[in-house]
């Protein structure tokens, strides 16, 4: 007779118990049955099944997500932008060499046409001048506060509130699976950190993004990181495996975006060895959120999308592959 | 009575189970009782007793550890430089322009004066040039190579065998504990992602240190990352906070380091709130490992032993405080 130990039982009994309690029936409610949900749910099947070719150990499993557009809205303008308006507005009278700049005023007006036609970089670079020489602590508080307070003009709610649930289960389901999920934006990372926590449970280490120069300095005999008014790294198309690199160090196995800026992330994931998974959110609900891609100025949608069909990436139909959107819907 | 369900007893055994073996008796093995091993321990219990007015939430358990000299040797160079000397030689026919440079010549007669007269800077520009123009996966396979073979000149054996056994220890009992460990070098990533997973416990995306441009090109129709001869980011005295800003997101509450190149990094973690823990490892064991501090080129420690005495951080004797320092030993 083999006489088993009491607490081996026990122990026994606990995974049993404990990974019965991990298993939903479904772990992505909010997505409609086809071949979006159904590529996803085998990706992670094969990835993580130990009897599988395609088997990827708990530590390769790494996952690169967009935010604006991925994550959560981005029209009419990146929620970043918004914040910067009224950033701009609250700075404007200590800074009087902003009154003859192009893009201050494209700013100021909202001229989504004039703020396309100069690009990320100026704007940026007009973001850092507005918010800096403050510690990084400060301007902490002030994206918090102002996420308190400000509401989207469509759906009259806090932009905290826009994060699409499909994308969130998505996210659980994974991390569920041993995946670790990181964040790869255009955004700073200073404007997602203060919620990507909670809103996604993504820390901040694990959010990448663009970054804006801080300097270590004494400051009444204590030490503080003051911003300075310089962009360190812009983490958007080609930067985004370059940020890839510099913080995660490991090629991602599966990449989610929505636009051209994505493009790169995408190629770059796809071109390793072993099963892959890259997706593209279409957005083409233009009554529950908004339709847009390739004639758009926010979240153009166009040689990303041809290459997606070129190389069969899975190209997610907000309207009919999304049963919710947002939270609030139900 | 109270009927309690047969799944909820099981999963309180289950606790109770896994609980009771992720505690040993000791979680330091390696070091001898005194204030030192003393003051670890009251700060872990401090900082995870939920009833102690100075407990801190996991997630904001964040523990910065420098690299060479606080976990690993650093005499009688930096194991980074040897590797550097060795593809110097390699990459030397191929670079004529390097004759006259005065960096080049230090570096091959290994004059170590000369070398410290120099600083960092130029010494790590020449290692990006000596290490440019392939992409990172074949520079991470020559790392990874070099490492199998190299032998330390005073203990013939492996550089990843001189990894500090109680500071293992340290890293371990902190993880246990809800801590994120995070190593915050001025030598660079690359050269410390492919072994610091299995020498200490973490992962690639948790090593910051200093980096080296890389560019995303397309070559032979796939995505590469291709090493500039460019240096982007020094993680070294004011720039730790810098790094540990960029990748962490959070203030560390727990910090170690060996040498001033720690310092500002020390001094960040102290200046946050609540109860902090700041550690310098004192190299004064001649005998088993290397005895120096003031006066050295390598891991000078003078300014971070003041700053350590005057604010009563903890200075770790190796002779005293460690019974074992190389696992080897035994």
């Amino acid at each position: 007779m083999i006489r088993i130990p009491t607490r081996v039982i026990l122990c026994l009994f606990a995974a049993a118990c404990l990974s019965a309690q991990a298993q939903p029936a479904d772990p992505l409610p909010s997505w409609n049955e086809g071949a979006s949900k159904a590529g996803i749910v085998a990706f992670v099947q094969a990835v993580t099944d130990t009897a599988s070719k395609e088997f990827v150990p708990p530590e390769e499993r790494v996952a690169t997500f967009d935010n604006d557009g991925t994550l959560w809205a981005e029209q009419p303008l990146y929620v970043q932008f918004v914040f910067m308006l009224d950033q701009l507005k609250a700075a404007a009278p200590k800074h009087p060499e902003w009154k003859d700049d192009p893009a201050f005023a494209a700013m100021i007006k909202r001229d989504r046409q004039a703020l396309a036609k100069l690009g990320q970089k100026p704007i940026l670079l007009m973001l850092a001048a507005a918010n800096s020489g403050m510690t990084v602590e400060a301007y902490d508080k002030t994206v918090r506060k102002w996420l308190e307070t400000a509401r989207h003009p469509k759906f009259k709610r806090p932009y905290t509130d826009l994060v699409y649930q499909p994308m969130q289960e998505l996210l659980a389901h994974l991390r569920a699976n041993g995946f670790k999920t990181f964040i790869v934006s255009g955004g700073s990372i200073e404007f997602m950190r203060p919620w990507a926590e909670k809103a996604y449970g993504i820390p901040p280490d694990q959010v990448i993004g663009t970054i804006s120069d801080v300097k270590f300095q004494m400051k009444d005999g204590a030490p503080v990181l003051m911003r300075e008014a310089k962009i360190a790294f812009i983490d958007d198309g080609p930067g985004k495996p370059v940020g890839i690199y510099r913080v995660i160090g490991r090629r991602p196995i599966a990449a989610f975006g929505n636009s051209d800026g994505d493009l790169q992330m995408l190629q770059f994931t796809a071109a390793g060895p072993g099963r892959r998974f890259m997706l593209i959110v279409h957005h083409d609900d233009a009554e529950r959120e908004y339709a847009y891609d390739r004639q758009s100025h926010i979240g153009k949608l166009d040689r990303s999308w041809d290459e997606a069909k070129a190389k069969g990436w899975t190209v997610v139909s907000m309207k009919n592959d999304w049963k919710t959107i947002f939270a609030f819907e139900k």
